[in-house]
């Protein structure tokens, strides 16, 4: 593959998009020509891609004309309007929105994971949610090592899981309680429900909207993309997932606390902890007596999925905790999505089958 | 019991004993006489209690001659250097440290779980941590209707946890941060170790010290101060504890993440719902409909421990999920000190045996 690519980035202005333009940038793809695509609010701004200036378009069917490799981060909403049109034009779209995560014809990509499913794509492949991305990461050494029946998960998620306004909005309420005043509260727990309340020096048990069962929709994300990332079906019964996802008072980084239990019990810590280190996209910082553990603030930047505090349960053999750290704007969401397209383009999946 | 008491709080001017002197102040105990006992650096302050100035001073042996029943939450060094000394002198002492808690001889209650456990003191009672506390709360309506036979819990700790001091550390640096200025970290993640990380947009997974297998002290708490409590016995197999702990930039209001497997396994959620509703000391906060659940914010100032997000894991039979916050400085310290007195006073317990 050596034909320079016109790649589009749809949703280039958000806390996604302004991140998708500089892992994009600072990939391997070769990109001979970049369209920066927002709604037509943010029509008309400039944007620096390798050092040049781009206009932002509105997107329209008409943007995607010519285009190769489409990036997508602009709602779900956006995507399901704008893919299937990219596509009939002849482009490959990745996106990072859960329009397409679940249907079955699309396949659901974490490339340290499960790089072989993009050989099935059709046009369309899905980024998986940001706290499910760092999770398998983590996962799939040990999985691929010692088996997985059972994963029990709560996450401590950031602002910006919810976007550029939320993180926005932390910092506000953050000013006012530091003032003595009222926090006021407009876009967390999510946007799409009645109630608001403040995050700042707070914790707000629920991520997305509920479902009829009591979870979360994010809970619900991370129990099916989870079966559907590592074993192929979002119902897979193989590994029991359950999970607890609370938005936590900080910009960038999602911590996971992840309890697991392998098959193979005769698993130690010390071979789960080589497992991690010798496992891409992981970094293990681990080492107790030097008070070495994944830390938001340490992993801000960072395509990398900081593992650590590895240890047994000492009750149940064959079963762990560890938590897990990475930037949910990066691994979480526009490097994944990069990382993807450079898959795509190594593997010569670049054209719509 | 009429005989008016005289108490002494001994540790009365940090965050647990401003909060000691309150609920005293708000409890049903006849106070007679209230001495105020701290280090020489704040004696000579002034506090008031039940309208009255009353003047802190020193802490030395002599202070406890006289005294009826003490309220201690000075440190762990402290406890151990003059409750005994105060125990001789005929004084009943419920230490809020963790100098006594594994001590065979000294009862460690919760009244709502092991009021009965009051009996047996020898002039020492001891409070459980913060985090245990609210925990055992929740889980005890269960254990007693449907068994229990295994917890997973995963918490998210405020900065009061670990004191006035690391709590005005946590708002320093958020004000650092929301200046764009570096943050600067002295206290946190504990007093007792070697490096200190900013808390404020960050997360912690160190709370106290690390243990040799890898679980820090905090851990190592919850795992054993919960089967003293609800089993009398601080390694007992009955149930299977393991924990994973975590300090979040929230200032007051402990919240946890707790799985657990009930013994019948037949039980359902709304069962548990009802159990939880009616349970002493517990709030039901959860209808998913109405975004009501347990957060920090609405928790601070309060007695209860709040429970919500109870429901099913889809996949164990038997197991569940749910979310629990307190208020750490009232359930977790100042109130449980002051609730066990409240028990020895209506027990008749107020007297070394």
């Amino acid at each position: 593959m050596s034909k320079d690519l016109t790649v589009a980035i749809l949703g280039a202005t958000g806390a996604v998009g302004t991140r998708l333009i500089q892992q994009l940038a600072d990939s391997t793809i070769p990109v001979g020509q970049i369209k920066l695509l927002a709604s037509s609010r943010s029509a008309g701004e400039t944007r620096q891609f390798r050092g040049q200036d781009v206009v932002v378009e509105e997107a329209t069917n008409d943007s995607f004309d010519g285009v190769d490799l489409v990036l997508a981060s602009a709602g779900g909403g956006v995507s399901k309007k704008f893919l299937p049109e990219a596509v009939k034009r002849g482009a490959v779209c990745v996106d990072n929105t859960s329009a397409f995560r679940m249907d079955p014809e699309v396949p659901l990509v974490v490339p340290e994971v499960n790089e072989q499913a993009l050989y099935q794509h059709k046009g369309i492949i899905a980024n998986p949610n940001c706290s499910t991305i760092q999770m398998v990461v983590a996962l799939e050494p040990i999985r691929a090592a010692y088996g997985l029946n059972r994963v029990i998960v709560s996450t401590y998620q950031a602002a910006s899981g919810a976007g550029q306004s939320a993180w926005n909005e932390l910092d506000r309420e953050a000013q006012e309680h530091l003032d003595g005043q009222e926090m006021h509260a407009e876009i967390l727990p999510t946007k799409g429900d009645k109630k608001h309340y403040p995050l700042a020096f707070n914790l707000l048990p629920q991520i997305d909207v509920f479902e009829d069962d009591g979870y979360t929709h994010e809970e619900w994300k991370m129990i099916h993309e989870t079966k559907k990332i590592m074993l192929g079906d979002m119902d897979a019964p193989d590994i029991k997932v359950t999970a607890t996802c609370v938005r936590v008072p900080v910009a960038v980084g999602h911590g996971e606390s992840v309890y697991f239990e392998v098959a193979d019990d005769s698993a130690t810590t010390p071979e789960l902890q080589q497992k991690l280190a010798d496992a891409p996209g992981v970094t293990l910082q681990d080492d107790p007596d030097h008070q070495i553990y994944p830390q938001p603030i340490l992993a801000e930047g960072s395509r990398e999925t900081f593992v650590g505090r590895v240890r047994p349960d000492q009750e149940n053999k064959g079963a762990f905790n560890m938590w897990v750290v990475s930037d949910n704007l990066l691994k979480g969401a526009a490097w994944n999505t990069v990382q993807i397209a450079e898959r795509l383009v190594a593997d010569d999946l670049v054209r719509v089958p």
